[in-house]
């Protein structure tokens, strides 16, 4: 199958180019997006500060925006940050972490949804599903009932924002336009340790950057993320639990490649 | 015995509930934290705005703050967060992380001791004794002899504030009121890693979540991560050092059961 | 060799001393800094608010200042940091991150550079021509064609500026006026995970608190990481990857003795 070649070329691509990837983010899971990124290949840098996010991203191949422990200072350096992104024609990956807990992420969503041009959106089902009610309210459309599962609810924001929705859980989901996928890879304890969404975002940004598609990027990130999961797990023995695992999710994503990428990602 | 049945209940009961636990917290171990509270099986958010803290601990269970790497807006979206608590009726957890040792945190220690009623404080020897002479000013009496040794000054503290007092270290104690309780677990690799004192306060939380009695959850979450320190250096090869001794705390955390809680904890 | 000996020294009298380090640094590695400080065997803090850090300083044995995700409050809170080191005589260890890349950067590196005496630069060879470009500004000289090597580049700097310089990369190299030399240490799997650079700059501090020559406290700190690095990876069987070698890195650390240093050191 085509997207599949494509898949494992663009883990091919990503190794070869070392890609540098510009993340504002969250502190819990800082430290691991950093590692998830130098372990599939590319290179991460941190920046926050408004006064040198712009010279910064002017280096990079890729923005990751992920509101987890906002605050408005880190909002104008993410406004700055994208707009640098956009003119620059690189990929952005919004992550809305928490979006609809509180009025603080609804309104830096709003805000980077409007200001800014996204190339993916990467939540779980609850954030997506906020993020459906925001457009509902930007576009002054009703989103009532207007979707009722995972590949209609990413269908929709992805049609109404124009950018790739990827929806991460039990199975996961990518819709762009008319392109719809579900991914079956993974397993339960990847919902056991922190910032597993995160590090998701940022092997989207990985992807993204070495290939024009951004969906079949999501679609390799998701893939590699959820098969890395089911590698740590198959070599953990009685005893170990999720320090172990963790571990192992990143020994499997720095020795992945294309050829058992291949052989056990599972898509429909 | 009473008391071990509870504590092991109390494990059971978390296991089923998972409730999440708001952090307020420093950088240092804010991902160790989120992963140890995943670990035992609650669920982690450490937002620390505080345009948002209110609306995010309406959602928790339980409220952990942390005054490591502390900063003045840090310490107005503490306050915030905690009357949020206390209005909730939710556990607060108080980890006075350096306490005696800055006048920011000492101000800071006041602050928090004179407008929220705590639930557990949890800090090492000097840490406890710092509050100790912290209280004294502010009830106007003299601390001076009044206490010396671990149980006295946690027996003494906790009747001044009207709440748990933990001390830990070599041994750890924890008072509340007239309940008093030594607990004999552990190892010296703790002492070896960051962040054990705050992971600690983070089960204290989960715990003291699911159960009424704040000294039980207090007692029960020491004992646990004691026991995990144990598990995790037993299991260490030679040429496996201070790595592989945090791996595997993660590790006998999320493996931890009832009855190997109640079979390992050591008590008087 | 005298060299040698107190190398091995340093590492002898570190575990005996047990020093504090103060660290004003980023959080992508900071977790990493504070465990691989008390795996050689000091205690870290990581304080960065101007209202304690001159208090916290002075409990301090060294004070590391890593410019890492820099932002203006917390450039203030490094300079005061570093007078209050300064005027306790204790070493600062400069870890000019970047450096390069943003104004930001660049202008705080000037103002550190001007307004404290730092006693160690550690960085990559591109960070270290940043600061000889921006030394031979301060010091109206012209840098181009001033150096074209790695022992050169730092030998000038090192002359400039009165301090040590190290430039850590393939082949690491210490500088500190006509003394200099090379150290084949290390294993490029040290390049895949975030913040080796960082760690050996809270190495050096860690050393450098302990022996009067901060040339062999730099020399033993890149040593002892290149070292453990090696150690790390001899461990590592197939299917294991840049997780375990993390954890491996760390357990090295803490396990290094001064009879491995001086058996696997290689100096020239």
């Amino acid at each position: 199958m085509d997207i599949l070649y494509n898949v494992a070329d663009s883990l091919r691509l990503l190794r070869e180019k070392r890609p540098l990837i510009h993340h504002i983010t969250n502190y819990v899971s800082i430290n691991d997006c950093a590692n998830i990124t130098l372990g599939i290949g590319a290179s991460p840098v941190m920046a926050e500060d408004i006064d040198e996010v712009q010279e910064m991203v002017s280096f990079a191949s890729a923005l990751v925006l992920n509101i987890g422990m906002l605050n408005p200072r880190k909002l104008e350096a993410m406004i700055v940050a994208g707009q640098q992104a956009v003119q620059k024609g690189i990929p952005i990956i919004f992550d809305p972490v928490g979006v609809g807990a509180t009025k603080l992420r609804m309104d830096a969503a709003h805000r980077i949804l409007t200001e800014l041009q996204v190339t993916v959106i990467r939540g779980n089902l609850s954030e997506i599903k906020a993020l459906l009610g925001l457009s509902s309210d930007m576009h002054g459309v009703d989103c009532l009932a207007e979707a009722d599962n995972g590949r209609e609810i990413a269908q929709k924001l992805s049609e109404r924002l124009g950018c790739v929705v990827a929806i991460t859980g039990r199975t996961d989901v990518v819709a762009y336009g008319s392109r719809v996928c579900s991914i079956y890879n993974g397993h339960a304890l990847l919902a056991g340790i922190t910032g597993t969404g995160c590090m998701t975002a940022s092997l989207i940004a990985c992807f993204c950057s070495v290939t024009n598609d951004p969906f079949i990027g999501t679609v390799a990130s998701i893939a590699t993320m959820g098969i890395a999961g089911e590698l740590a797990e198959k070599r953990l023995t009685p005893n170990e639990g999720l320090g172990t695992f963790r571990v192992r999710l990143l020994d499997a994503i720095s020795t992945m490649n294309p050829e058992n990428l291949l052989q056990l990602i599972k898509l429909s």
